[in-house]
């Protein structure tokens, strides 16, 4: 029983989650670096191997790991295909690897003994008494040989490098320890790196007296895959209540014929598996999402679990829903504020489990079945976290592409959370972070610390929700910094319709909220105007789709430049080969100056190198003499985007 | 099955080592104060319990939690017994308590409706119903009452502390989690506090050609007891091997009478359950022990797990060691060094488990069963892991006042885990600490990283074995300076005999060795010259008794000094009442000078306050007038120490 302690110690694996209980997230293709700590007492030779398999192998692939420095051991390995992986290390003594290792010193030294070769020639008999078939065959040889050598002759026989490789195959592994399997969890690109563009479908007319149409849509497809964009997602399409129905304005009074909020969803007409009669039909939906992938597009949907008061679930399953003790039905509340356009399911009422859960999960594989492969998830963080893990993990089990976005604004713990029981994608914090310290501290906690391994942001320039009050008040130039700052700091942005035409007009001088919002009303458009910033998007996207560096947020890297209103970054192109750097005032009233410092050293350069450059929106060359450099910024060209590579590198 | 899923998340317990597998460390009368990331879905209101009990208490002691800001919560319980803890952290929705919530904030808005009354007395009702004895009794006296009242009256029944009291006492605990229970260790204050004297019996003699004695070892308690030491601890006292005994300066060419090495364990006069005859018998070693105790000093022997080729067990128990193939013993060795006083046991050998193993801890509890309390170990990062986990385990479960300090100067990686697997004290790397920076960085690690739970360094200022190269070339002022570091910035310090006489002398040039010694030959000394440092020791010891700021490393702040010679730091007391300020200048060979600040602050001064100031040695005060100040610093007085109070506190 002592004997059976674990006499070696592996610990701090890396990447890993919670010991294993969540899945690392990663994409196709993407290589998994593996470290781990293991060592054990004095000085003997330890070995590491990384062992991994896709979801419904069976044998597990194997290499070796290499020893870092303090203990450190390294592997790693690819994801080939979509889905679920795990991986695992283990650890043993390698006595053979050790005996090679001092064996070599003593001899160095001139201090070997014949008891030092008849050692070696221990071990290799006792590898051979174990090991069968072709290993025995080829050890007992080596033996024979080992037996009849002396001196020198020995010596070369011992550290063979086909001995080393029989003994490896022979080595029973002694005081073998081994992790506990590491999930991980290969998306399709998507999940990672993806552009997208929201719009209400019904907002798609020429006349706020006539509701859009999924044919509508189809006729916009080419504006929005002509600005770049590779996914179109549509607030909830569903039948809207008409109990309790909002005005204009989030108003309680609404008028004959206002459209309400389609986050009331159900009504006679039907519930989360039906469509707004006035938006199509299945046929219509299907064709437009036909028509969005002839574009490049990919039609993302609202997910909202809340009910109209007069969604057909209320009489259908009065068990699913919460009721209070004079009867009535328990509005959304937050004290003591009341939404009583919207009623929420209990997750835990009578009937709820597992009935209520079925069915949501059921209406996810409605849409997939409808090619839907995307889903936006209205506030997350209210429904249960042991739902999500479940419904998401049933949802990819059948379709591992399928990707769902957290829309959660809440405090950090369960925003992590909610990351690491299965969403893809998660709304940030980004909108609301302006200051250049706030933006470097919050990169640089998403790109170094614990999230880097589940937490993908999304970075949203504004929502139906927040029209953020530096939009309000900064005007083109704002719509301008911001675009800059999400299309190149994270893999994933995106953009709420009118966001473009820098439509910033608030509900009222304190308001996050948007006037006139399409939440609660049909609002055309004109698409461009001479206000608009749509070539910055299509340029932003076009340079995203060409450039890998611009795919991801994890290589971000902060520089030096000295104006507390001035934002400088990096990121390296995965071979290293190329660096996109960015360059952004944050001031969109006045100009900004500063002394700033190139990398250099990034590519091996000393501080007086020069270094061409290529400026990615203006479309000219220039170089950089030396690392200190001065730039001067106007809120009418708030930033640059350069390209930098080592001279004589694709430069 | 889905039901049964957890709702809430709990994690991030602290303190907690590896989940729960090893016991945080604290000392008897400490308070813990846990904390732990509570959080669920939704706005509902939770609550968190604290249970603690020691070790063999059946019964759960509890105490409430309290929500701090961004879902983390807080309790304390305290360490009254010496032994083992066990806490557990409970979290639940609290169903009553987020009633209570939202009802006073619709009453605040005057929005409360009758449905809102009844659902609150409804919770009564349930509560009522499930609970028993003098709480249903209760329950049904509010309900009734209840019943009865309308608008204010029934709100202030509703909200009445009472009622939250006895919902309390019958909630059923809906969503509970509970954490894994998290061990804690109580050990007794030498732990974290104490200050050792290090010397070789032997060398008690006035005469090189007189082997010293217990005896003589009495003689020299007032001495070490007078310099304020509280712990005594020796090299080995059992018999030394004679077998290629080492001779003076580790040379393999003893002569006859040469006392070799301590360290080579073991001959015919017995092994590690024996006394070397020379030093005296078990009925001198109680004597010794006796006396030291009327001293006010404990007895710390050396635990060193070796045998000299004619240790007793070679021949009683060969299959505890390793043989070569041509049955020759198996010398330690690092390759290519060999040392051939000395063989290692093999704790994986033949017979080695548990025979070996019990027997190492029967030698231990032997010496426990003398009065030794405190045993330093020797390399036990050369051990095996769980022999010390399972070794340590044993005797502390009888003798929970038994504490080991290990002596592991390797990788941090080893001396962690064996502080972690039980080791109550640790050596360290601050003997080779010198620089500035290095010190602010290793002692910022041990005070605000995972160490500060489970590490409790020990600075030696030097060993047997290590004579740092700082005090060889720096003399006197060396001397000082490293003594002010180790007496005030840890709780552990300790000094090998020599020190205190500024007996630096190398083996050679560049070699960290003492020259003639201990370790190889009896050396007598006369302890009181004109260099000698033993009144600062002195002093130093007796503050560290009356203060009980320098009790412990863990309170240690750093502050503004104006130059990289001159390391700057403060240590409040417990309760805050007093701050005892430590300045050294790292230079002993000439002055340094610098700006400061004087951290007025920690009190809640402004930058202008006047402060009174104690001089520790000088015995003199003073007064600072704001919080920038200057000094000069020479190598003849290195170091300051002050102490500083809140004027008109103690002052």
């Amino acid at each position: 029983m002592l004997r059976d302690l674990p006499r070696l110690v592996l610990e701090d694996l890396s990447p890993a989650l919670n010991g294993g209980q969540f899945p690392v997230k990663r994409v196709v293709g993407d290589e998994v670096a593996v470290e781990a700590t293991l060592f054990g007492d004095g000085h003997e030779q330890l070995a590491a191997e990384l062992q991994w398999r896709a979801a419904g192998e069976r044998n597990w692939q194997r290499a070796p790991m290499e020893e870092l420095a303090n203990d450190r051991w390294r592997g790693a390995f690819s994801l080939d295909t979509m889905g679920r992986y795990e991986y695992v290390v283990e650890g043993w003594l390698d006595r053979f690897g050790g005996f090679r290792r001092d064996f070599r010193k003593k001899l160095d030294a001139d201090v070997a003994q014949d008891v030092d070769h008849a050692e070696g020639r221990q071990l290799v008999e006792e590898a051979a008494a174990r090991s069968k078939g072709k290993t025995a065959t080829a050890l007992k040889k080596q033996l024979a040989a080992l037996e009849k050598a002396e001196g020198e002759k020995s010596a070369k026989l011992l550290l063979a490098d086909d001995l080393a490789e029989l003994m490896h195959e022979a080595d029973d592994r002694p005081h073998t320890i081994r992790s506990e399997p590491q999930p991980v969890d290969a998306e399709r690109v998507a999940a990672r790196f993806s552009s997208w563009y929201e719009l209400f479908p019904r907002s798609m007319t020429g006349d706020k007296g006539r509701h859009g149409t999924f044919a509508d849509v189809i006729d916009h497809l080419p504006r929005v895959c002509g600005m770049g964009f590779d996914t179109l997602y549509f607030p909830p399409i569903h039948p809207i209540g008409k109990t309790n129905r909002k005005g204009p304005n989030n108003t309680l009074t609404p008028e004959e014929g206002d459209p309400g909020s389609p986050y009331a969803i159900g009504s006679a007409e039907g519930g989360h598996d039906a469509i707004h009669p006035e938006l199509g039909t299945f046929e219509d939906f299907d064709r437009l999402v036909q028509a969005a992938a002839e574009h490049g597009l990919e039609i993302a949907l609202d997910f909202a679990i809340q009910a109209a008061p007069d969604h057909p679930w209320l009489k259908e399953h009065p068990g699913w829903f919460a009721w209070r003790p004079d009867g009535s039905m328990k509005y959304a509340e937050n004290p003591p504020k009341k939404y009583q356009d919207i009623v929420n399911v209990d997750f835990y009422g009578p009937d709820a489990v597992p009935g209520l859960w079925e069915a949501l999960r059921d209406v996810v594989l409605l849409w997939v079945d409808h090619g839907v492969k995307t889903f936006r998830v209205d506030n997350p963080h209210t429904k249960p976290l042991p739902f999500w893990e479940w419904m998401i993990g049933e949802v990819r089990a059948k379709h591992p592409e399928v990707i769902f976005l957290s829309e959660a604004f809440t405090r950090p713990t369960m925003m992590y959370r909610l990351a690491k029981v299965g969403f893809s994608q998660s709304y940030t914090y980004f909108t609301w972070r302006n200051e250049k310290h706030e933006l470097i501290d919050y990169i640089t906690e998403l790109t170094t610390e614990a999230p880097k391994d589940f937490y993908r942001p999304h970075f949203f320039v504004n929502t139906p929700d927040i029209n953020p009050v530096f939009l309000q008040k900064g005007g083109r130039p704002a719509h301008r910094i911001r675009a800059a700052l999400a299309a190149t700091l994270s893999g994933l942005w995106g953009v709420y319709s009118g966001f473009e035409l820098c439509d910033a007009t608030p509900l009222g001088p304190d308001k996050e909220e948007y006037l006139d919002s399409e939440k609660y009303e049909i609002r055309p458009r004109e698409w461009r105007s001479a206000n608009d910033i749509v070539d910055d998007i299509t340029r932003f996207n076009e340079l995203r789709r060409e450039h890998p560096a611009l795919q991801t947020h994890l290589n971000t890297q902060f520089y030096l430049a000295h104006n507390d209103s001035i934002i400088w970054y990096g990121k390296p192109s995965p071979d290293g080969s190329e660096m996109i750097m960015v360059m952004v005032s944050l001031d969109p009233h006045y100009p900004q100056e500063c002394d700033f410092e190139v990398p250099l050293w990034e590519f091996g350069l000393g501080d007086d190198a020069t270094i061409p450059v290529e400026d990615m929106f203006g479309g000219y060359r220039f170089e950089w003499h030396g690392k200190y450099q001065h730039i001067a910024l106007d809120p009418d060209e708030p930033f640059r985007v350069w390209r930098l590579a080592k001279p004589g590198e694709n430069a």
